[in-house]
C-alpha cells in the first residue's frame, strides 16, 4: 500500500498465546490515520509452548517483513492481570519486542489505560467503545474483529499520538508529544467527534 | 567435548534478563553427569527492552548453536514471585522457549521447588544447598557461580533426572521416569550421599 511521505507506521501488536492481536496503521502529521493491516496470529492451545511461540514469532515476522512498520507498540502485560494466561501473554509480548528489535526497529509499550485513553479520551472505556472508535478513526464501515485486532489498532494509533506522530520516524521535527498548530487543531476536532 | 553416545545433553535456562544463566550437562543413563558449559548471559538494565531481549536471544543462541543440546529445560516462572522483575523474567524464559522451538529441539518447564527436589531432595532447600549439590554432582572443585547459573545447571540435571535422563534423546528405550536396576542403585547412593 502506498505510504504518505510525512507519515510513521505503526505496527500494534495486543500479545496473546492463542490470539495475538496485530494491526498496521500510517499515521500522518495531521495525525489523520490509514489502515494498513490488520489481523490476528494464532497458536493451538494443544500445542507445546516452544511450538505456540514459535508459531507466533512467525506470524509477526511475515507482518513486519511485508508492511515494513518504523516502530513497534506492544501492549504492556501486567502481572496482576487475570493470573491464568498472564505468563503466556508476557511470554508472547517478550516475542514481539524481540522481534522488533533483532529487525533494528524501536518498541515501546503502553498499558491498556493509557491506550483507552488515547483513543476515546477515557481510561475506563469498554472494549466496545474502543472498537467503535478505532473504527471512526480509521474510517472503516465495520468494527474491527476480533477484539484482540482491535486493540491492536488501538495501540497502534495510541503509540503514534502518543509520541507526536511522524516525530517517531523523522527525529529533530516536531518533537516528542509537542502538538502542532494543525495537530491541536485536530485534537479538538477529535475530541468534539466524541459526542 | 566429547559426548558419550547413550547421554542426554540438557540446557538448563534461569531466566533473566540482566543475568540469565545457562548451564550444559551431559547426563549418561547411569545419571552420572558432566559439566559441558555454565555461565551467564548479561544485558544492561539501561538498554531498551527490545535490545536487552535481542541481547539475550543472540547469547543462548550461541550456546545452543556451540554445545547443540538436545533438550532445554526452563525455569517455570509465577506470576506471584517478585512482583519488580517478573514481567522481564516472562519475556525472557519466552525467548528461551522460542529458540528451543526454532532449534528443533524440545523444551521443558520445572518449577523452582522441582528443580530443588530433584537436586537436594528437599523442595525448600535453600541456594547454598542447591550449589553445593550441584557442585558434588558435577564433581566440580569449587561451587558454580554467580547463583543464575548454578541454577540453570540444577534445572538442566533435574529436567534430566526427572525425565529418564538418555530416554528424552533415544525414544524407545528405558521410557519416561522408568529406573533401570543401575540407574535405582544411582538415585540409593545418591541419596545416601546426601547425608
Amino acid at each position: 500500500m502506498a505510504r504518505a511521505q510525512a507519515s510513521v507506521r505503526v505496527l500494534g501488536v495486543d500479545p496473546g498465546l492463542t490470539r495475538c492481536g496485530v494491526g498496521v496503521v500510517d499515521v500522518a502529521a495531521d495525525r489523520s490515520a490509514t489502515l494498513v493491516h490488520v489481523g490476528v496470529v494464532r497458536s493451538d492451545p494443544e500445542l507445546p509452548i516452544e511450538r505456540r511461540l514459535t508459531l507466533i514469532a512467525a506470524g509477526l515476522r511475515a507482518v513486519i517483513a511485508e508492511h515494513r512498520p518504523h516502530v513497534v507498540a506492544v501492549e504492556r502485560v501486567f502481572a496482576q492481570q487475570n493470573r491464568g494466561t498472564v505468563m503466556g501473554t508476557a511470554q508472547a509480548s517478550g516475542i514481539a519486542l524481540l522481534l522488533a528489535g533483532e529487525s533494528g526497529l524501536a518498541a515501546a509499550t503502553h498499558t491498556p489505560s493509557e491506550v483507552k485513553a488515547a483513543i476515546t479520551g477515557y481510561g475506563n472505556a469498554d472494549k466496545r467503545q474502543v472498537q467503535a472508535m478505532v473504527a471512526r478513526i480509521l474510517r472503516l464501515d465495520d468494527l474491527p474483529k476480533p477484539a484482540d485486532a482491535a486493540d491492536a489498532l488501538a495501540l497502534a494509533l495510541c503509540h503514534a499520538w502518543r509520541s507526536g506522530g511522524p516525530a517517531v520516524a523523522a527525529p529533530g521535527s516536531a518533537g516528542k508529544g509537542a502538538l502542532t498548530p494543525a495537530q491541536r487543531a485536530w485534537a479538538e476536532a477529535e475530541r468534539a467527534s466524541r459526542r
